[in-house]
């Protein structure tokens, strides 16, 4: 018989998961293995989803047509739906937690915000079946599992007389994009268990969702392991961000282009995850995970304060890097005051919508603050909700303004034809991100636009091509 | 006709790039490319290394087998000689320079010990054929080539009304150990040139000595850009293990084996260059290399202070790492004085027996200073230079000690049968740098000892295997 396995939360992670678990085995004579049912929240945000994954559709926009195709197909075998309704997690086998833990960065010291995360926990433990397997995916605060979830899970299976549960930690590493889909289904996983009986459990169900003959489970000691693998992961990459940022900063006085050399420096094999300069961190991930190990130390596991400098240190650099771009400019017109700046690209990230905690904002604000008037624009937003503006003015003439500063590398970008987009106007142009050419860059200093890069020196931009 | 190629500084760059180049093109029919002169000071320390590669020797102690048999090949075949006459350098078509330029780090701010490097340009200036090729290999701040070595050899070229040389950059990224000579002739190399001619030329003489089929060379703008990624590659380094450091010691307290968690992180390509803890960084190059660029903004480019935070702090940790297994052992005794620590391990890197700048220094210097009684042991060294201290007291059994560092993780430690060993005595046992394995640590435990480890919780080491 089918196992069900009910996904909680239905956001960029879970959303994407109830599509790889539903068509797991789908293309088995029997028929897929697990019936599939996503919940969310009863509230406004939660309904869209639900009601998006019932229609088959995928309830964010993707440029991953499989994972699109998949979601159609699974609502038609009929066994993946969505509800609001907590108590289906009674038919679950399995349950697999994609709610939020987020960190309040505005508190005096960051502290977490454990409450939604808790309440869903509780629910589960309220109302899933005896004995099911539970399995936090969420990114959490080494020590999440052992102090929090398993006491809340302890805590009903006394209470309803019941079975215990089984607790595992297993992290994803959805990259939404092209392979979305993929970057669950074929791609590394480790995971460990509360118990050895939670773990292979955990082992058994994420070898029918996962490609595991091509990448095999890694399985760890314990889910604090689990955990901590997860924010080193993300505080790795922040702190290579952080790292070459300063050396981006010394190539610019230097008259070095950074990231010719760091096309150089990356065919090293010990060296192939240097980092290229840019405009600044964003997205969900980066920005807080590297403090969750800090604020576990503190606040969950009582070994005391633990000393974080680099993983700190990369993340105010992280912080502060788009008031840099900001900061050529304002060196070149000594005030900001009354000056027009259109901002190219307000997402965290190329080619995606996605503008949670995106740099765009940092510096939007900080130029304004500075007597700026600042207009933007994103070929892939429309309403910038964080900012609560609209995007989009016509981009596609050079608007009348001191400066263009390009912040993301959108691939529409690097289709523009200097000459011919800038119709005779001469704005500053400030390649923030590596968002243009080399060719384009040479066409706005030939239509003669200053051109300021980060990472590259002046100089550099002046030589012909 | 053959080209005369001259290698000045016989140190262990030099010394290996001096029999690259003698056994290019040996296998053609007609011979070898080229007639190579290996230079050094009249010294006594020149002397010994002109005198073993005149016998056919090389010069320091190696594991590569290749590179020994090619040394005497090359002497053998008649062109590869050494002398202390700068004179030579009349003959050479191409100069490649392997002379050391170091930091003070001693001086009020780290200072560069630029003289003798100077010196050396000079000699070639003075010396060398009209026109010729001339290299820097030495890693050197970014702006030595424009703004210190062209101005000597234009003063030399006009002084002397003779042709201009050419001067080039190219890095090496030399490894001693057992693929020695094919981390010159089989690995990629940038390069760049003070003009097109320049470039030229060095391309021309690298393709000769490198296999550049399988290992493509990489241009670069200007001999600044490629200063710079020498000293970039090096700082990376740097900062990747300084980062991974604050997590070992959090995984110490949270009862986390940080190279199980590591062992899962490193399948993902974007992470696979994230290190490992340790007990510290030494070396002649990642000790001081990330230092350079800050330097060079300051006294040789012109451009102002430049903050390198990420690098500064970087190589802070990693000077004062040792202390961290110090710390262990001081928690674990209350008071160091009186305590008698043998230490196993005073090179700076498994398996080989270069102590320059070797963390156990750090370690052992700090350790005397709060009282410990320190007796170091190294299968490799005899004697230990910088400390002017013999090693090497009878390891076959565990002395009688307190305590036993293992602070390096040479092949020799992994043998060792902890029961065996032991007899009878308990001392205290630090794992300082992964250099047990789990089955040593546990067996280490069984037997009585306890067992502290660098990156990994106490608690993991109790833990049946």
């Amino acid at each position: 018989m089918r196992q069900t396995v009910c996904i909680q939360g239905l956001g960029f992670v879970g959303s994407a998961m109830a599509i790889a678990c539903a068509r797991a085995g789908a293309n088995r004579t029997e028929g897929p293995w697990f019936t599939v049912i996503g919940i969310d929240l009863p509230n406004a945000q939660g309904r869209l989803r639900i009601d998006a994954l019932n229609r088959g559709e995928f309830p964010f926009a993707s440029t991953d047509t499989t994972l699109i195709a998949e979601t159609s197909a699974a609502v038609q075998a009929g066994n993946l739906t969505a509800t609001d309704d907590a108590s289906t997690l009674s038919q679950a086998d399995v349950v697999v937690v994609d709610v939020p833990l987020d960190i309040d960065f505005a508190a005096a010291t960051p502290a977490l915000v454990l409450q939604p995360f808790e309440r869903a926990i509780h629910t589960i433990g309220e109302h899933a079946k005896p004995g099911a397997l539970v399995i936090i995916e969420t990114t959490v605060p080494p020590g999440t599992c052992e102090r929090i979830v398993q006491p809340i899970l302890k805590e009903w299976a006394t209470k309803r007389k019941s079975l215990p549960f089984m607790l595992a930690h297993s992290y994803e590493r959805v990259m939404p994009g092209e392979h979305y889909l993929e970057s669950i289904t074929a791609f590394w996983r480790a995971y460990a268990g509360a118990d050895e009986q939670a773990a292979d459990a955990c082992k058994g169900f994420l070898s029918k969702v996962i490609d595991t003959e091509r990448f095999p489970l890694k399985r760890l000691s314990s889910p604090t392991a689990s955990e901590t693998a997860k924010v080193l992961e993300n505080a790795y990459r922040a702190a290579n961000i952080a790292f070459i940022n300063e050396w981006g900063q010394f190539a610019e006085k230097a008259n070095v282009d950074l990231y010719e050399v760091i096309d150089a420096i990356r065919v090293r094999p010990t060296h192939n995850n240097i980092r290229q300069p840019g405009f600044g961190v964003g997205g969900y991930c980066l920005t807080k995970d590297p403090e969750f190990a800090a604020i576990a130390a503190r606040d969950l596991l009582g070994i005391g304060p633990q000393p974080f400098p680099m993983s700190e240190l990369a993340m105010k650099i992280n912080r502060e890097m788009p008031l840099h771009p900001l900061a050529l400019l304002e060196q070149r017109f000594t005030s900001l005051r009354g000056k027009r700046i259109a901002l190219a690209g307000i997402s965290y990230r190329q080619d995606v919508a996605d503008t949670r905690y995106s740099p765009s904002q940092t510096f939007v604000e900080e130029a304004e603050r500075k007597g700026a008037i600042v207009s933007c624009f994103d070929p892939l937003v429309a309403h910038w909700e964080e900012m609560n503006r609209l995007v989009g003015f016509d981009f596609a003439q050079c608007p009348d303004v001191d400066a263009v500063v390009f912040a993301v590398p959108h691939r529409e970008f690097r289709l523009i034809d200097a000459a011919t987009w800038l119709a005779g106007r001469t704005p500053v142009i400030v390649d923030g991100n590596d968002s243009l050419t080399n060719e384009q860059r040479a066409s706005f200093h030939q239509a003669g636009c200053e051109v300021l890069s980060v990472g590259r020196g002046t100089a550099i931009e002046r030589r012909p091509t």
